[in-house]
């Protein structure tokens, strides 16, 4: 089940071979600072989330960097975590099923993992597994922010979930995950902000509850790369789930910033490698990057080395490119850089990360959680 | 970069850990001797496409139901069906680049590895490749047969090629690939023949033009699951690439046959096993499959073993269902099958089938050719 990588240390980007998942390395370190640097001096914390790269590399890269672990979804995706080195991971998510939290509870024996529950049978069975492995968990609510996905609604069903955690002999109450998704690709600066100025409110007033009661409510979690300055400045929010932010992506690109124009906070760092393999008319070039090398749920690659061209239709193994003006290049065999629709589910498609400077190879990163849906 | 099978064998099909990719075996079996039955008789033979399954234990099925060999579309797929014990692959495709050619002519050494070409350029360079590898390649002049991909275009264009390869002394001349791709999911039956109807006069006609000139084709290759009874009785084709009659999927679902009604031909026998992960409400329940179990590039999943839900909205790892009334199912960690909207590109989302008879668990096939885009 392993495929060999499609480049070797220090061969020229040119011989990289394709399609193949490539890190502009010189532009993800530049993003993998930036966030650090518009929080700092904030109270947040980050805590980005990996179920974006899916490699424990550029996790650890990120707690090099001020994070204070990392974010998953899926048990897989933390045992590839904890297995690469990470210490501290919240799985932002519920897991059912009494397989899926014996692996869970496994892995509290080595690293500090937190989990998210909705529901009270639930936390029934987060109970039994660390019970069983004779561990404790730290337990999130996870509250419906108005994404109408998991979560209980704010304020007292959060309350009387705590409450039943706080009691479990081997849960602890954690905090409250409070992650808006839905806000993340608004596309107009005001609506997000309003958006995650209503999700902080909601959080804030069920936190506030909390106290009244006496649970205390350590963390308060969220935010994406689309909202995260929002939570930063809400005064609620201490901790920041933002995960596309090392990559970028096309979708997230088309966000506008609060002058109006298309974001520049980050850049686009992540480009699938393809080849013409075809090229039949001059208004027409087959790249060999399609449905399988490529996630289209948020529309189609943008291509970035050629203003002429643009990706018009995929099937499984080929993608059609438009040429609306002459070029000279775009012949069979040129290789081009295309920028993901949605970066997550792209980077589930490959097992290795080609990291290139100066037009060289520097680095093959393993995706360790790819295909870790379980 | 190995995951571990999401069951056992002899398991319960409710054990089975979520989300998993499982085939109902006797549908699957059914499928597989639809298509040979059907064609009986007929002058086609079956070559299916087996970028669909990406598994050589289903292509030596389907070897063994009377098929020629498979088609696949890339040079990573070739491998894994040649080294799973297949012996005669067809390359319904332009291979591009030193590292994949010299790949392809290696495995000509233990295979019958045939390959597709749309430029002179590119047969020179399949010509230096099978040279240095000191074998005989058979190539297929790819003919557009309208759906503007790959491929010269019909009569002349694909004279001039064809004798070119057949000069090419590590060459040989094998056919016409003469796939017309974008009339598969065209709804209705008359207008899938009238596509058909027109590609098998472009290929007829240069197969005849070829002849004038004293160039045999001994093969007419195309044809998918939404055509394959057209070119089946055009006395054209020679061969049939068909590759999701054996799962099925919801777009191909949605074709319409003869009578008007949607096609019967085949049935579902591949689905996604999901676990309802969160139900906050009534109307509402959330299934751990979203866009990394799943694609969606034809449209969301139907959800098959629940009238009254509908599968209304993905993000990466989860899926909200809506409830159009009231059901008793449907709980936290009640599981469900999905039948996704495009099997292909599902089946690359995952390492693993389960096969699934009388609701056990009786076989786990490796997807040896997962993630195989180069």
């Amino acid at each position: 089940m392993t495929t060999r990588p499609p480049a070797e240390i220090g061969m020229p980007l040119d011989e990289v071979d394709t399609p193949a998942l490539i890190i502009d390395l010189d532009a993800f370190e530049r993003n993998l600072a930036r966030l650090p640097a518009r929080i700092a001096g904030s109270a947040v914390r980050l805590r980005p989330h990996a179920k974006t790269h899916k490699c424990p590399v550029i996790a650890l890269q990120q707690v090099a960097r001020g994070a204070v672990g990392v974010c998953v979804q899926k048990v897989g995706e933390a045992e590839a975590m904890v297995y690469g080195g990470v210490r501290d991971v919240l799985v932002t998510n519920e897991i059912v099923g009494q397989q899926k939290l014996r692996r869970l509870a496994a892995l509290a024996h080595i690293a500090r993992i937190g989990v998210c529950a909705d529901d009270a049978g639930q936390v029934g069975a987060l109970e039994a597994a660390a019970a069983e492995a004779r561990v404790t968990i730290p337990v999130y609510v996870e509250v419906n922010m108005g994404g109408n996905r998991c979560g209980v609604e704010p304020g007292e069903p959060a309350l009387n979930l705590a409450g039943q955690i706080a009691d479990a002999p081997h849960l602890s109450f954690a905090g409250l995950q409070a992650y808006h998704g839905s806000a993340q690709h608004l596309r107009g600066w005001d609506e997000r902000r309003a958006a995650i100025a209503q999700a902080a409110d909601k959080a804030g007033s069920t936190r506030d509850l909390l106290a009244r009661y006496g649970i205390a409510c350590p963390v308060v979690t969220g935010a994406g790369t689309g909202s995260f300055e929002f939570e930063t400045g809400s005064g609620v929010y201490t901790e920041l789930q933002c995960g596309s932010y090392i990559f970028m992506d096309a979708d997230y690109g088309r966000n506008l910033d609060h002058d109006g124009a298309p974001t520049k906070t980050f850049e686009p760092s992540l480009f699938v490698w393809a080849t013409v393999m075809s090229r039949p008319a001059q208004e027409r070039a087959i790249v060999d990057a399609g449905l399988k090398a490529l996630a289209f749920d948020s529309g189609p690659p943008l291509v970035w080395d050629e203003p002429a061209a643009s990706y018009e239709r995929a099937s499984d193994e080929h993608g059609r490119l438009a040429l609306s003006a002459p070029t000279n290049r775009l012949y069979i065999g040129d290789k081009i850089r295309l920028v993901p629709g949605h970066c997550d589910p792209t980077v589930n498609l490959y097992d290795w990360y080609v990291g290139i400077r100066n037009n060289r190879v520097e680095a093959i990163w393993p995706i360790t959680a790819r295909g870790a849906v379980y």
